[in-house]
């Protein structure tokens, strides 16, 4: 194992030093195809050209390196990140990737830097995975995107991946507090939970603030605020369910008016396919109840509905056999992160394997991973790799 | 009355005109010294220059023009406006008082365009009267502004009037439904309501929206949302006051991140001084306790105090007696929304003629005037600058 301290100390350090490209100096944010994702392509280019990959980016901004030929195992995650973000949440699984192509294993990789699995800039996740999976999203904003990032749409067909993929291995951090609860460096995902995401839109009437009277107001904010509180107590008071709106834009958006429109989203997880279903039903019919009180529009958006995904069952049991086979209990858990894995499942076996997030606090610049747990991930990795023969 | 429908027109047309200065393309939004406004400035100029006045930018951005000299009276209004604006809020008061110059007025006349009045930019209003009453802002954003536009903050201290100036005058949109309630084209204003402001930012943690339990969570939009809540409840229940939360700002502000900041405004309005502040000190505290039950932190920054200000009296009977003069109803009024003429009257007498508002519709791009109503109040402006004789 000691053999892999100097791997994973660099795989660290590059998740720092991408940390430097970002959009919000002395914050960590690079979404979808934005201005600072060229310079960490440069990055990533140059290791993975340092490990003797053949590069290219691909028609929805994802950058890939092949390393071998013919049949191949796909690693990697996403190099996007949410607004003020840690470093390592989907940047180390592409730092690991890159090590272990580093470690010349005995099979043919090809290494994914996912252009985008967070959805920071349209509020829709995954399209980097989707298009490799053969869905791109196609919304126009999104097509922009990319072509303002010197990409063209028309390739969009050929980021999809063929029959020589045999396998997707994601390395992510868990995001979450259980591996540190029971002291133990990795985990095995056996699940991934199922999420949904909606925008919804209040839409009263903007008016001066000093002369407008409370009961003639038809303030789009007041109505957004009750849905929230509203949100919270469903899920307060349902088991296993997790709802959070995480953005909110105000129009105007001036002290002294009365806010005349109001974008939110919904973020709804539960292990239960059919609960979120409800819930998001539930959330809906919320919110247009209480604008219809208040003689508001509401307009709700769908923006993603994945449903839980297992994963590979063989690829599961192979993880779990080199976590063993490298001296680490094989602990199985579920993802209630959504993850790229998910996406890529729909076409490939595909597995995860999670690191310990200490504290549990992820998507937050105080997220972090422990060097061992690192070393650990690369020596596993390495196992797994060993044994793959697909 | 007939002479003055072509010099109506022309004020209306030259606010439309106006309206095309804008930071967003499609809509009015021209805050304090953003670059639209030197285009604004230029055209403004031009139509002083036009009228013989002798033209000069202050330190705080307002844009001033002198017709004749020695005692003069001040009049005018802002060219700034709230996001996504009407055309006529402030803008009309400015392209009357020029057209009221161009009637070739029997005293001295200092047109001003102020440069702010409602505090869009950095939440404080009134920074280009303040500085004209002696008192400017000085804190360092605004300096910052003022530097980018190409002006000297250490000039600042001649921005303020000096005792040549004899008193304040301005026209107004109503911004209300009072006039258009009772069908009058014009109204007096005797006093204009104190008004409050302030900002409170709620501080929990940002932390992954699928991984961190419900009451694991520290939510500042949760907490603000109840709060939002709270404040119109207050105000709903007081007579006479209204209250409102007109922007809020969450960060990280993504749909998969529990928000872990908010910052939003409150803008309180009550014709009795010792309810406004009361309800700001209730608003206050219904915060604290909120976010203290949430283990959330919560600041709360006062922004502005405006005590209620009664006008001049003899400049108020002065313009009743103008309205009466040029056949129309002498109607006084109580404005709920706050004017530079209620800092200005800080220095010299001052007074407001508001102009009728269709509607009552303001703070939006369905704000309108009629063009009688526009033509009435230069049929009143130039009586009351007849005899005006100090």
């Amino acid at each position: 194992m000691g053999s892999y301290s100097g791997l994973a100390r660099e795989a660290i350090r590059r998740c720092r030093l991408l940390a430097a490209c970002t959009e919000q100096p002395g914050h960590i944010t690079r979404t979808f195809l934005s201005p600072p994702m060229h310079e960490a392509h440069r990055m990533v280019r140059a290791w993975m050209e340092g490990a003797r990959m053949e590069v290219r980016v691909d028609a929805a901004g994802n950058l890939r390196g092949l390393f071998g030929s013919g049949p191949r195992l796909l690693i990697g995650s996403h190099l996007d990140t949410v607004p003020d973000a840690g470093a390592f949440d989907g940047i180390l699984g592409v730092t690991l990737a890159i090590a272990l192509v580093e470690c010349q294993p005995p099979c043919a990789v090809e290494v994914v830097a996912f252009s985008d699995a967070e959805g920071a800039r349209f509020s829709m996740p995954f399209l980097g995975s989707l298009a490799m999976a053969g869905t791109p999203v196609l919304d126009p904003p999104v097509l922009d995107a990319i072509r303002a990032f010197g990409l063209d749409p028309a390739q969009l067909p050929e980021a999809a991946i063929d029959a020589r993929v045999r396998g997707f291995l994601e390395i992510h951090i868990e995001q979450g507090p259980e591996l540190a609860g029971v002291k133990r460096p990795l985990g095995t995902v056996a699940t991934i939970s199922g999420q949904s995401r909606a925008a919804v839109r209040f839409a009263g009437k903007a008016n001066h603030a000093a002369t407008t009277p409370m009961d003639a107001r038809r303030d789009a904010l007041v109505a957004a605020a009750e849905w929230i509180v509203s949100v919270e107590a469903l899920a307060r008071s349902t088991r296993g369910l997790m709802a959070t709106v995480g953005r909110v834009d105000v129009e105007p958006g001036a002290a002294n008016v009365i806010p005349g429109a109001v974008r939110a989203t919904a973020d709804v997880r539960h292990a239960r396919d059919a609960m979120r279903i409800e819930t998001v039903r539930h959330l809906r019919a919320q919110a247009q109840s209480i604008a219809q009180a208040r003689q508001i529009e509401c307009d709700w958006h769908p923006l993603c509905d994945q449903t839980t995904t297992p994963m590979d069952h063989a690829m599961v049991e192979a993880l779990g056999a080199a976590l063993r086979s490298a001296g680490f209990p094989d602990h199985r858990m579920v993802s209630h992160a959504s993850h790229d894995a998910m996406i890529l499942a729909r076409k490939v076996p595909a597995a995860m394997l999670f690191v310990r997030t200490p504290g549990g606090v992820s998507h937050h610049p105080d997220e972090t991973v422990l060097a061992e747990d690192v070393e650990a991930a690369l020596s596993v990795g390495m196992k797994f790799l060993e044994g793959w023969d697909r």
